[in-house]
C-alpha cells in the first residue's frame, strides 16, 4: 500500500493532537523539528522560538490537572514541495465547552529521514466558547 | 543588481502592511493570490478563506475613521523552496498604542509570473497593549 504524502501530514497532525492529549512530552518532541527556528504560538501567549522554548510550554501544559481534548474541525491541507499547510478548527473541550481554536500547522519534509517535521504550530481563538 | 528571494519576500511582506496603512485595496489585491485556498485570521476574528471574503474583510476594515500604522518588530523568513513564511510582531497604532500581535505571513511564488503572493496571514493577539 502506498500511502500519499498527503495522509501522511494528516497523519502527522493527527498525531500532534493525539500526543497533546496524552499529555506525552516524548510523542511531542518527535512530532517538532528540533531546531532554533521552529515556532509555536498558545492562545493569547506570545511566540515561542526553539525547541528549548516550545519544550518547555508543552511541558508547563501537560501539568495542567485536566486534560484537554481537541475536536478537529475543517481540516485541511496546502502541500506546496516540501512544506504542507494544515489548517483547522480546533474545539478545545476541558471540563467545560471551550474556545474555538483557528490554528494553522506546518510541516516540512525532512528528505534525510522522511519524516514531516512541525515546525510552526499558531493557534488564535477566534470564539469564546463553542457552548 | 540581484534582488535575492529573501529581499523580494520582505519587499512583498513590507507592501501587505503598507497597503494596510494606506487602505488601499487596489493595492491589497495586488500582494494575495486570488484563490479558493488563502486564509486570513484578523485578531479575534474567525478564519476567512477564499480571496472574496479575504478581500471584504479588508474593504470593511479601512472603512473605519481611524488608520492604522504597523511597527514591525522580529521580523524573520524561513525559505522553503517556493515558500516563504515571515514571522514577526506587529505593533498596532491607531490613536493610542495598540495590542502586540503575533503573525505569520505566508507567501508562496507564482513561478508563471514570477511573484511572491500571499496566500495566508494569521494574526494572534499576544499582549493586550504595548504601553
Amino acid at each position: 500500500m502506498v500511502i500519499e504524502p498527503l495522509d501522511e501530514v494528516l497523519m502527522a497532525n493527527a498525531e500532534f493532537y493525539s500526543c497533546f492529549e496524552a499529555r506525552s512530552l516524548d510523542r511531542m518532541s518527535e512530532v517538532w523539528e528540533h531546531s532554533d527556528f521552529i515556532r509555536c504560538t498558545h492562545p493569547g501567549w506570545p511566540t515561542l522560538k526553539g525547541w528549548g522554548a516550545v519544550s518547555a510550554s508543552f511541558y508547563n501544559l501537560f501539568q495542567a490537572q485536566a486534560g484537554l481534548h481537541f475536536l478537529l474541525l475543517d481540516t485541511e491541507v496546502r502541500l506546496e514541495a516540501n512544506v504542507a499547510l494544515v489548517f483547522c478548527t480546533e474545539n478545545i473541550v476541558s471540563q467545560r465547552p471551550g474556545p474555538l481554536v483557528s490554528s494553522l500547522n506546518i510541516f516540512c519534509l525532512d528528505s534525510i529521514e522522511y519524516r514531516w517535521r512541525l515546525i510552526s504550530h499558531q493557534a488564535s481563538i477566534s470564539s469564546e466558547s463553542f457552548g
